[in-house]
């Protein structure tokens, strides 16, 4: 990788909230979903962290977050149950009440009533938002995010974390996207190591990534080559080709990550 | 959820490194074998960074967290290619040389020799590891990790990740391990969350947790019960059933997580 990065792409980055994505029950899809979403729109995913449902270590993660990144991120626990202390916490690293506000309880009283439902005291909960927060729609099951400052609060569960990130897609501030192409070559890392190097060193803005199958060593082997210039990254990809050849190895060129990412 | 922390389970932390991981190329699977693996040992893992091919990142996020937490595992960056820095990263982290070492060059060279192969230059680079770390056998492909203080660096590719980490059961300090149910039901949240509430109050010792699936609202619902008193955790699954059924919806009650899990 060349360490120059390109300063003009706007960063984020991400606090996934939950016991559950800790504790082996639940493999989170979010921060795959987010790092692509985001990449698409020119802008880095800087880190990510993941913490319980414990308020100081949400806070702490997001008061941390918000001072390094243009944008952050959060996902879980702000559904109607006991666990869900994501606003509360929010408000906290704010230094602002968390309350239910009017805007956001009018949101579900319009959901629920389409769908002649009412809204009862434990759905009333997920109309507690931070003073000062805008609200975030929900086109999936009502109850909104929200965002203040540079914070956006979206739920945990994929399909409505999907849809209120989709929400933010006009809003959201772009960078200059990457040209990605990936070599896939079954070869070992090892025998192709040396002219990536010669190749990042020769060509100037092109990141180089290397990328071994879940198995390991041995498998197919993917060769990711990214730059802000279309030329140069279909150059690289070129040469990655070429040193494949050179082992001997007929490799196949894909435009973007192709397979094999797992 | 109850806020009492057992006090005699060991903590973990995570460093991810990567920056596939951030970009949307590869969705990581090592945080949830991991968390797995500690809970079924006992071992809460109480924070997850996911942090770029960037030493200064992995230096800091390696040294918040080795403060922290009793053990530390990173992931990642420990193959033969230029943008594998974590060996590096980390004698950054406890400011000691990374250097190659004769016994990590040992077991390469037995590992290759089996195969009929040359420890190459390229290859050479996997023996470097920081002054005073002990090495993690790998019975993948060859390379070993390492541990220096309580920061365990195993390799990315889940296979390999998956067998170092076997590696160090042994040894890994064990704490009490949970009961856990979890009862399945078509419902809302909102329905029965009154009830979830009602149930941490009474009974002391339990976590509740409340999962929506996949596609939010209105699908399985899973509620996850655990406690370091099996009993106790049986009672709790059970009142939860209760709750079910007192909405008309007949609950699965499995052991474990279940199914449901994503």
């Amino acid at each position: 990788m060349i360490t120059e990065n390109p300063p003009q792409r706007p960063t984020a980055a991400m606090v996934a909230i939950g016991d559950e994505l800790l504790n082996g029950r639940t493999r989170d899809a979010n921060i795959h979903h987010l790092g692509g979403w985001l990449d698409k729109r020119g802008i880095d995913l800087i880190e990510v962290r993941i913490v319980p449902d414990v308020e100081d270590r949400i806070v702490d993660a997001v008061n941390a977050l918000r001072d390094r990144a243009d944008t952050v991120f959060t996902t879980g626990g702000i559904g109607p149950t006991h666990d869900d202390i994501t606003a509360d916490a929010i408000g906290v690293a704010f230094g602002v009440e968390t309350t239910e506000r009017d805007d956001a309880l009018e949101v579900l009283r319009e959901w629920y009533a389409a769908k002649g439902e009412e809204v009862t005291d434990r759905r009333r909960r997920m109309a507690r938002v931070p003073e000062g927060a805008r609200l975030i729609p929900n086109s999936v099951s009502g109850a909104p995010g929200f965002a203040i400052g540079n914070v956006h609060v979206l739920a945990g569960v994929p399909a409505i974390f999907q849809a209120m990130l989709d929400a933010l897609d006009e809003e959201i501030v772009r960078g200059p996207t990457y040209t990605i192409y990936t070599v896939i070559g079954t070869s070992k890392e090892s025998l192709i190591a040396d002219g990536l190097l010669s190749l990042e060193a020769a060509l100037k803005g092109v990141k180089i990534g290397s990328y071994p199958g879940k198995a390991g060593s041995g498998g197919p082997l993917a060769i990711v080559c990214k730059s802000l210039e279309p030329s140069i990254a279909k150059q690289a990809a070129e040469a990655v080709c070429g040193l494949f050849r050179a082992i001997g190895v007929e490799p196949e060129l894909v435009e973007g990550f192709g397979a094999n990412r797992d």
